[in-house]
């Protein structure tokens, strides 16, 4: 080999442009845009941005624990592939039917779960299973930001159905159904988050979640029901999920350890029925999710942790909540109202006349306050009128501060 | 809320039936099935069948004192969302570019990494970034079945190019390069295993791998090179990366803890030209790979301890290597042939004429002894006069049974 041929073969792929590489994209992949929402960086604000936990709760010494019981009891098996379930282990797919997540009333099998990298994972799994370009979703207005990038990145298309105080409107959701079908389109699934909604922090009530699953298996649509925050209610009764009401037909359950432990062991989990389960898990190609969590999450819920673990969290948040509540009312009820959750990370605030969440950003990072733009919870531009406030991982010394500062911001962009 | 209520909105479910889920499936998900090529679970055998590492070998109380150091140091971040970095903790990017990975000649910044969940992630994100339903991946014939499943997801097709002793034909590759023009069809990227392929062993050369870069470059045909096992070279000099002769430009490179640490903990990483890995990292939909795990492997890498592990997995798998070379050498040279790779974990070993991979399984499974059927690596149902034997998992004192016993069974499958 001569030095003339290495620069020949460096030199000809040096001849590669952005253009070039751009035409290699999928369409969705050249569309595709990272997280948006959050303020710019800049001077430091009190950030009820993004929905991520109260970190200080993370139970570090028990995780240390539970990794130190899965090097000795599990070792070989924790630090190798998972060959023979890609679906996730056996028993830890039992400790979630059994202990993290009873659906009373309904008998599960292992078959019924499979273990994910995350809710987010199980939520892009049934996507890439389920959704082709073109495709149509059933999603709330306002849903999840996450949600939506997802299925953008698999081309897929949106109808976006309105929610009242007790989430989506059947009303508006027979008429999407009916809408579609006569355009010649159906869809595949509709997505919801019926228990402390994100953004919209509302829990649709039994009664209205037996509707939706009749609609649905009327029309033959999968309900795909996100449960991220269902554990986290520090008000009123536990309702029993869409998914067992439904008799674990016709909906795919999502959950995770995200909100309840700690987002970073990536830990989450799908139930339904096993034909679609066996679908999922065979349109996973990153050989399962890690062994490794997954038996360290097993070992902590083993310890007996798991639920009062669950309590604790849930006060911190309550208090979190009727700080931010309380805060509000006394800096911000004369411009803006919202609903008052009974659990989980939000509130969503309705702007006054005259303001957007665009215009009221610059006095609001300029009063030092941070909060995601209603129009990143929208699949086709709307919610300018809104912006969520997180209460979960803002130190609750600050909740109330945090609250004057968008009250001045308001009393500005309202001037 | 009525009895009735309960039991229609459950009446209404129970109606889903298996076809209504199926009609709810991508195509490629209708098609996507689980794994192949092992042989059917029944009496034990001596497993030289998954491509998986050797056990034993294990960090185990290195990676727990490194996930002492994570709750220790890390705390917060380890258990949290990776927000704002979804392409991975730029420290560990760092270190792979400084220390687990370096290109010599070549100067690479934390933006041409990106951290995923196991080199077979690292894939399937570069699989759903740039295969839509009808392109074309030029593979290797052999080639990786998990890859093959991969592009099959996305509903791609595949060109296959014949090796020889130095890895994939130039002259073939051309060939199918200008086929694939004059049909119209335009090849997305060239999917290699330069170095210990998989499972064919052989390794490409210098001058070889500077040819695939001049072809491909020349067709704006990316280069995706897979190099889960180059670090396991027991012999001969190591060679420059395909990305490191082509300068970094027209390449993705994907590399992987798995062979060398272990791959429980699922971290693995793909290298290459900011604009594509910006694409990578917008069409990831899982909230990012396990910062837990981003953690652990930095930590076990600054103990200074990553490079004295690989030394000794080295000798480990020379030492079966050696041993499945000379056990096949005594029972089996009568019957097939093989090239002697240079690392990895794999013998490709050419079936006497008369013999399939089909027609030997049941006298290879009485006999006690399990492969990975050649047919698994083709992606035209070819492969039949072949098998692959892995060395990497067996213990080392059962290896030259193993080949005694194929030999037995080879003879039988001849007589």
């Amino acid at each position: 080999m001569t030095e003339a041929s290495l620069n020949s073969a460096a030199t000809a792929a040096a001849q590669w442009t952005s253009d070039d590489m751009e035409r290699l994209l999928t369409g969705p992949a050249s569309r595709a845009t990272g997280w948006s929402g959050a303020p710019p960086a800049g001077r430091p604000f009190i950030p009820f941005t993004a929905g991520v936990p109260d970190s200080p709760t993370f139970p570090v010494k028990e995780i240390g624990d539970a990794v130190q019981m899965v090097l000795k009891r599990h070792t070989a098996p924790a630090l190798e592939y998972l060959l023979g379930t890609p679906g996730g282990l056996e028993s830890l797919r039992r400790v979630i039917i059994d202990q993290m997540e009873p659906e009373p009333g309904l008998t599960l099998s292992e078959a019924n779960v499979t273990i994910t990298s995350g809710s987010a994972q199980a939520f892009a799994n049934v996507v890439q299973t389920l959704i082709e370009p073109g495709d149509t979703v059933i999603v709330e207005a306002p849903t999840y930001g996450g949600a939506v990038r997802t299925v953008k990145g698999s081309g897929g298309r949106f109808e976006a159905v309105a929610m009242d105080a007790e989430g989506m409107r059947m009303d508006a959701l027979t008429d999407a159904i009916e809408r579609l079908a006569e355009e010649g389109r159906r869809a595949k699934f509709i997505y919801t988050i019926p228990t402390f909604h994100n953004p919209a922090g509302v829990t649709m009530p039994v009664e209205r979640r037996r509707q939706l699953i009749e609609i649905a298996a009327r029309h033959r649509v999968l309900i795909v029901e996100d449960d991220a925050y269902g554990e986290l209610r520090f008000r009123g009764e536990h309702l029993p999920s869409v998914f067992a009401l439904a008799g674990g037909e016709g909906v795919l359950r999502l959950g995770t350890i995200s909100k309840t432990i700690a987002p970073g062991l990536r830990v989450g989990w799908t139930k339904g029925p096993t034909r679609l389960i066996d679908a999922l898990i065979r349109m996973r190609f990153d050989n399962g999710t890690s062994p490794f969590a997954q038996y360290t999450v097993q070992e902590y819920v083993a310890a007996g942790i798991y639920r009062p673990h669950i309590d604790l969290v849930k006060g911190v948040y309550r208090k979190k909540y009727e700080a931010m509540d309380a805060g509000l009312g006394e800096h911000c009820s004369r411009f803006c109202s919202w609903a008052e959750p009974d659990g989980g990370f939000f509130l969503w605030l309705k702007l006054p006349d005259g303001v957007d969440c665009v215009s009221l950003l610059p006095h609001a990072l300029d009063e030092g306050v941070g909060y995601f733009a209603g129009t990143s919870f929208y699949t086709d531009g709307g919610g300018a009128d809104h912006i969520r406030l997180a209460y979960s991982a803002v130190n609750i010394d600050k909740i109330g501060e945090g609250c004057a500062r968008l009250g001045r911001a308001l009393a500005r962009a309202t001037a």
